[in-house]
């Protein structure tokens, strides 16, 4: 086994190497459950679609693979497929794989890079194919490869190693899985132009050139994400030109070969004063990319994090995802656990794709695609913690449709990765999984606060870490109060939204608890809507957190001996970290307002000097 | 010129190549200034030491090195070598380089090692040189080449490597430097051996081995530095045995060579749990050496840190020093600015030396050595910032002879330096230099309280950065006090000290201000001896170390044109890096008082929320 097959477990370990299409896969993965008598029929009209009736799976190219799928995961999971065709609700659904050319990976809890190593691409071919059934099993049908931040002279992947880019492409290719790369937009620097300037002829004609050769090398590649003038990385600003001008300028060069510019809005002040109180980084992505609404080519996808912030434990929708009416979007997540417990503590996102998607229902303008930051690595288990494929399948689940029940999703997963469990097992599994988040969240980030975490690491309590640095996150706690005004009356960034958004976050009686301090500025005693005060409930919280953590780790000890053993293993042990930073947390943060506030639990627990 | 010669401006780029012996390279230096007319007469029965009288140096293998050096400077200073013999203070005047084996330099600001890279030796003879000629010129009479932490193969120095370690020490030789290595106390698991235990005979027998290795390849090598049990490295500990145990086996197998083991002290809990509050990291090494106090070997030395922390902004005096009655000591500075500005800000340490060196005149027992780690690194000015160049200096200067007054060092190694500056330029840089460590102090560390560093980087402020953390570095700062009880009626560290200090530390009234919040913990509203209370003292330190430090700018200005060009680049532009810093600790330090406290500036200066 090359690594964990995760929820395909049941699946058989290998493919014939000889599968090229999309309908070779399906018939090949079919024939591993010969109980399933059904018929597949190739219709090239259906493309991404498929059509279940009679015992009849028909589809298109890649259609008729998902329609395989999920004839399969029906018969496991002991349903039906119901009748009738199926279509995804996003045209893109793609991982966003934050890999570097020295095989590191950045925000990476799962090992090094699965694609490269030395400043090269160095694989297992068996393992890209696995991945490959894991991304199609659950419809993902793109994957950008490198990182975002195109460092360690990434920029060769689009020059000398093009050919070794285009056989990993190859690989991909019968699991309907097509290749993007992240471009530097510096790029033509780098091949004797003298500018980057977009709307300099010279550039666009590198970048046709460019383009040219790389749909030679792959005829289906699918395009670029950029990362621009944010955090450092170059974009169309040193040229006093607008993300539009950037924008359109590679959506030009792209065209002719049906590619698309996956253009990241994450683009605030990272250089900020933490004197300066009227900056108020959420506000920042919609303020630069508003004024350009509907200036923006077609084929230009405009790729924004699900929350204004940076996917904290807790974010409001992002604004800019209600209010671009003439974008095309994309929304992104992080499967990778970054601010979430690095793959150490148990974190699942059923709920959060449930609320994002939810939240998106109101969005007027267009929104084609979805991405995440992908969570594997070279690790034995593929997602570092086996709980964490759960992110990976669930995601694409959402991404095909959006809809879904989370309950169901976590069911459906744990069926597939772990069919040994009794219904009382996975009963208890589902629910600590489905509880998970809520947890997190007790025992981390109190209210909506965000950004309490050890500066670079992200695991880990530093409540006045982010405090004075630049990167415009900020508590500002005092001895009196916390958090940030962010209504009309504050920095305005709730003006930003439409105006029922506004009308619920806009008094903290009626602002949802787990957002009260990321849209309020309140003192420790603001008797809360449970009639506690907003200290107490810090306290509470946090003591809740490590008692439900200590409750999770009994029951993972009950069930331990029905998993896996390799899962087993990693499951328990990295559960006694997640116990240890739970205690971390909560004795850190409590102890932090302790000291502010000067106010002591209402119930006597120990709150450390 | 390979790089700045520092205080030998004066002297002639190179030497001939062909010195051999202390008395070549004293005969050549002196044959730089044809005005000197004394003869030079070597007589080995002197050793160090040398004699000065009617036109003759008259001195040992080493000593009449010495005596050439002074002679010149006298001559350079326009003042006259006063008749009579000198002989060091100390016998060992040690330099520790934390250089790695790949090139970095641990806590290094002046670019890469000038040992080392990419795994092995690498230099350029022409530097090595110009280091034993600074070296020389203040007496200074070893060097320890590699880090305390033996890291990156560095144990390959007494073992495949040790023919280049050889020649690196031939080098050095005819400046009367002589070589260290810092040992692995493991090494013996690298050589088949299966302990490390001090107490197995193998081990032992496996030492001398080594050292027969190292001293017919280096027939001068000084010995070992050992860095054991401390911060994960490997130790006595691991085998049950003490630390006199695991030095005295060393010191056996080094005594046929006449070598000696330098032991550092530096042993502490770095696993402490932040909410203990009965640990106190300052008395771990009392409390780890006093039982062992009489036990070590006569060729052990045991290298103590001037304070009880880690060369912080200001601490008092390590009571390990006062204590050890019956243990040869080396107390041991930190040139390389890790706490004190990183070679950026400027931190002149005469006055330092002075006060370490006052403080142990009580010492009872043999301090017969002193090391400080080396601030130099391939910068092309040697020591990253010009003017801590006075800092390598003065310590050679104080290790040869410990009463010297700081105004004189700092008054000598600008004439030696600047001979291009006025009287009055002069006068002005030393009373900045003079002056800033006190001004560094003023907008950092308020009070004694140590620690409000940037974690890791220990550049710039983070108040609370080191406080939930597992270092043993706490200040407690709530809403109504700050600091660290470590009287009596707290931790109890104040009574490691001798009888007359206690008296003097035990009361807030009586305790110097720079040291009170590290001995008391007390209320900002506590009423200071000059009628300010805590925190309006905290602020007024604050604001007026950046007005000092805009001083020091507008005076380093003003005298920029007469300094030599690379110098006066290197000195402005970190000048303003300088302003930047103290401006930002300043702001980061009031706030953090102020949202503690709530308590307003006196002055209504601006505190930013």
């Amino acid at each position: 086994m090359q690594f964990s097959p995760l929820w395909l477990r049941s699946f058989s370990e290998t493919l014939p190497e000889s599968v090229e299409t999309p309908l070779d896969v399906a018939r090949a993965e079919l024939a591993h459950f010969p109980e399933i008598k059904d018929t597949l029929i190739l219709d090239p009209a259906l493309g991404e679609s498929f059509m279940y009736a009679d015992g009849t799976i028909r589809g298109g190219e890649t259609g008729v693979l998902y329609g395989a799928y999920q004839r399969i995961f029906a018969h496991l999971l002991h349903g039906e497929l119901v009748p009738g065709t199926q279509s995804p609700d996003f045209s893109l659904r793609m991982l966003n794989c934050w890999d570097n050319l020295d095989g590191s990976v950045e925000r990476g809890y799962a090992g090094r890079s699965i694609f490269f190593e030395s400043g090269r691409l160095s694989y297992d071919p068996a393992r890209i194919r696995m991945l490959g059934r894991l991304m199609a099993s659950v419809g993902l049908n793109v994957i950008c490869i490198n990182n975002v931040n195109v460092l360690f002279e990434a920029q060769r992947l689009m020059e000398d190693l093009l050919p070794e880019v285009a056989a990993l492409a190859a690989l991909l290719r019968p699991f309907g899985v097509r290749l993007m790369l992240s471009a530097d937009f510096a790029l033509p620097l780098r091949h004797g132009v003298s500018t980057a300037d977009p709307l300099a002829p010279e550039v666009l004609a590198f970048w046709q050139t460019t383009c040219d050769r790389i749909w030679e090398a792959i005829p289906d590649f699918a395009g670029f994400v950029v990362k621009a003038d944010s955090e450092h990385r170059p974009g169309p600003f040193t040229y006093g030109r607008t993300h539009a001008d950037g924008a359109n300028m590679l959506a030009d060069a792209v065209r002719a070969h049906g590619g698309v510019i996956v253009w990241r809005a994450f683009v605030y002040n990272c250089m900020q004063d933490w004197r300066d109180t009227k900056t108020d980084r959420p506000k920042a992505a919609l303020d630069t990319y508003l004024p350009l609404d509907g200036a923006f080519r077609d084929n230009v996808i405009l790729q924004v994090k699900h929350g204004p912030f940076d996917f904290q434990v807790r974010e409001p929708i992002s604004p800019t995802l209600l209010r671009m009416a003439h974008t095309r979007l994309a929304v992104e997540f992080q499967l990778t656990q970054e601010y979430t417990g690095h793959q150490k503590d148990i974190y699942a996102m059923p709920e959060l794709f449930l609320e994002v998607f939810d939240a998106l229902q109101c969005a007027p303008g267009s929104i084609p695609a979805v991405a995440a930051v992908a969570n594997f690595g070279r690790d034995h288990c593929l997602t570092g913690h086996p709980f964490a494929a759960l992110n990976f399948f669930a995601y694409g689940v959402f991404a095909w449709k959006k809809c879904n029940q989370p309950e169901d999703v976590t069911e459906g997963y744990l069926r597939l990765a772990y069919p040994e469990l009794s219904f009382e097992q996975r009963d208890v599994l589902r629910e600590l999984l489905m509880h998970s988040r809520t947890v997190y969240e007790h025992y981390t980030a109190p209210l909506g606060l965000c950004w309490m975490v050890v500066p670079g690491l992200h695991y880990g309590p530093s409540p006045d870490g982010y405090e004075y640095q630049a990167w415009g996150t900020y508590h500002r706690a005092d001895r009196n109060a916390v958090g940030i005004d962010r209504t009309g009356s504050g920095t305005g960034y709730l003006l930003q939204y439409p105006e029922d958004i506004q009308k619920q976050y806009a008094s903290p009686e009626t602002c949802p608890d787990n957002l009260l301090l990321f849209f309020h500025r309140l003192p420790y005693t603001f008797v809360m809507k449970d009639g506690r005060t907003l200290i107490q409930r810090i306290f509470d919280d946090h003591f809740l957190g490590v008692k439900e953590t200590e409750h999770m780790a009994s029951a993972l000890e009950k069930i331990g001996d029905a998993l896996p053993a390799d899962d087993r293993d990693l499951i328990l042990s990295r559960m006694q970290l997640q116990l240890a930073n739970s205690r971390e947390w909560c004795d850190v943060i409590n102890t932090f307002f302790h000291r502010l506030s000067g106010i002591d639990d209402l119930h006597g627990r120990t709150i450390y000097a």
